[in-house]
């Protein structure tokens, strides 16, 4: 509970008939020198009222500010009551940009003040659903929509990348077998858990959906004797792969489309996709699921791998803006889209959001770790505002407000499955 | 693949563009005796056509017989033209009817039967939603029409239920660690898998949404040490369930309460439901999220155990008739209703038709076992009514044209949860 003086929220307890209670503020507003203190507070307090009351302090550099009784986790200081005032317009875009322009000051844990603001803002609820076809509408991803929104964000630069992802250059979520793992060794366990719940054998062959830097796939042909056909429409991730794969000798395994998902064809025993659904957008799901299930005939199995939502909700307007344009995770009502028209079969889901959050947290650190390489490379508002994308992934993983699934599928009366999942378990 | 005749599916391979080809058939009609022997003839054909040509023989008694190329494997003679006019008007109700009452005669296996059927007509297919929403509407579920529907099945006698489920009078799918496991270690190891996902610990309570003959309530509490309040509108399981509570000495641990699921209140460290589902229709999935979202808190644990479907489709209509008023089977989609107003989080999905597949067929081999004291305490129509929902369910579950889907979710933000699915797999 990260909200601001919890005491009052007692008392208002859920009942059988109405929604959780919301978090409640008793702001203290101290007193503050400077003629504009009582109208900035007064913007302060509404600045933290749209918040849903955080534990957080607010204030404006040399003016006024509000603290909170409970202990905060932050203080938030704006360099100038302009900048409060084209916050409190549209607060869930303007603040991200004020913050990477160095108007917005954080005092404390940046990844703590968002997991307070998530808590407290309850994002990601419930949509009518007239305005979330509407939402939808909006990812342009046609074919060229596609190609220019997986530029915007993948091909900014390989060396950038490889400042913090780490050796396996994987860009999703790892998977911990133990808290304590390293980065590496758990985006190594993620491709060995999603090739065990693939069930692949040596002589099959594979199409990958969206395969970055390309490095699963080559995991893939190496540890399971696999041929496989990746595809990917980011011309500087392909170019990477295309030249890892040779330089690990395994350009014959291995072959690189660079082609959209839409162009796929032939067969496969497999047909798997890590982190690209979020650039999809719901009106291509029934397509996607065409194409996964032509490409695995009768008896494949596929595997997707997504951010996702506990319901349908539109991303984080600032990290759309300026991060992914064109993203969205979709609820797993969203995703039956894919499956349902062909048939498919859901065999297996499970929500890894807590091995998100710790992926965000390792890649953070090492992004802070190279924040000065990074500044050399673009200059100080990237940084800031890589960062608290970063940060705000962070949040929105431990706060529940965005999911992590791995969905297993097949073919329906596809009976050369698993009969229970152990052998995932087991060494 | 069970077509009479797959050579002539091969060539009309599915192309991007088109859907899955659906079996095609090679009838010889052969000549047979009798002046009405062209009329039926044709008349089995159509039927034939009607079923999608699964690889089976069909005749009238002492009158016509077409028979498959391929394979046959069975064949189903009826008992006269009226019985297969009959049939024809109506097949999905009509075919269960007439063998019910004798006129259907089967040579060879039944469940193999079935399994040709359903492979070859490809029952469950997406229908539209309009269509749906109307077929959704009928399932009667107010709370009068639910202890009718419960009534119509599980009131028929424990004495009946006891010949054939075993020892533990669990009447959902168990769960095999291998297949041959017996189905008393099956239904067992269910018990315990549902409770490991649960993360039940000593001194915690539990409300059990629906809880048959009781047992898994009395397992709960005997292994994980918890206090259960259960739920059910069926007299005669709750009659049984507080009988056997007493015998085993755990009637102060577990309270059964003869009420509908709408009645639960308190709170609870975890909400378990377990082949209630079936029985809810969707309208009620709302209400049944916010009853299973006020039962657990913010920190509790819930699963919900249901036969399901691909996409959403009606039951099948001569089981929903005669066996299962008021029943069924939801799509993931349909689920999401559960869900998604609430903001509960999905952790885990596991598809276990293949171990209901099982389950069924110990029940059925059990049931033929017993098949003369059924007679005794009821008739031969009951005898070969209940034979065919066995048989049929089985064939149901093995061909995927049926679900089963186990669900584990927690409240949004919940992080009292388990890091891997690995503890459920070690001893």
């Amino acid at each position: 509970m990260n909200a601001c003086d919890e005491s009052l929220v007692s008392g208002s307890k859920s009942t059988a008939e109405t929604a959780r209670p919301s978090a409640a503020a008793d702001v203290t507003a101290q007193p503050a020198a400077g003629s504009g203190s009582v109208t900035d507070r007064w913007l302060l307090m509404r600045l933290r009222g749209v918040l849903g009351n955080p534990a957080v302090d607010f204030a404006v550099r040399g003016s006024a500010r509000v603290t909170c009784s409970a202990a905060p986790v932050a203080s938030v200081t704006f360099a100038s009551r302009a900048t409060l005032l084209s916050i409190l317009t549209d607060p869930w875009v303007r603040f991200g940009d004020a913050y990477s322009a160095g108007d917005v000051q954080i005092d404390g844990d940046l990844v703590w003040l968002l997991e307070a603001v998530y808590r407290a803002s309850g994002m990601g609820k419930k949509r009518p659903s007239m305005l979330r076809r509407a939402l939808a509408l909006r990812h342009r991803n046609t074919l060229a929509g596609s190609r220019d929104n997986i530029h915007h964000h993948y091909d900014i630069g390989n060396d950038f990348y490889a400042l913090w992802l780490g050796e396996t250059m994987a860009y999703t979520c790892a998977y911990y077998p133990t808290p304590t793992a390293t980065l590496d060794e758990a985006q190594t366990a993620k491709m060995d858990h999603v090739c065990r719940k693939l069930l692949l054998k040596a002589g099959e062959r594979v199409v990958e959906a969206g395969c970055g830097w390309g490095v699963f796939a080559l995991h893939m042909a190496r540890h399971y004797g696999v041929r496989v056909r990746a595809y990917n429409i980011s011309h500087e991730q392909i170019a990477y792969a295309r030249e890892r794969a040779a330089r690990e000798g395994l350009a014959r395994q291995v072959e690189y489309v660079e082609d959209d998902y839409r162009s796929i064809s032939g067969e496969y025993d497999a047909f798997v996709s890590i982190g690209m659904l979020e650039h999809v957008g719901v009106k291509n799901y029934e397509t996607l699921g065409r194409i996964a299930s032509n490409s695995m005939g009768d008896h494949g199995r596929g595997l997707i791998h997504t951010i996702g939502r506990n319901s349908p909700a539109r991303l984080q307007p600032w990290i759309e803006k300026r991060i992914f344009p064109g993203a969205h995770p979709p609820a797993l009502s969203e995703m039956a889209e894919i499956f349902e028209p062909w048939e498919l079969s859901i065999l297996d889901v499970e929500n890894l959001r807590l091995h998100y959050a710790q992926t965000l947290r390792q890649w953070l650190a090492n992004y802070e770790g190279a924040s000065e390489r990074v500044r050399a490379m673009f200059d100080e508002k990237f940084v800031r505002m890589w960062r608290l994308y970063l940060a705000g992934s962070v949040a929105a993983f431990s706060t529940g407000t965005l999911q992590l699934f791995q969905v297993l599928f097949a073919p329906r009366g596809n009976n050369d499955i698993a009969w229970t999942r152990a052998h995932l378990y087991t060494p």
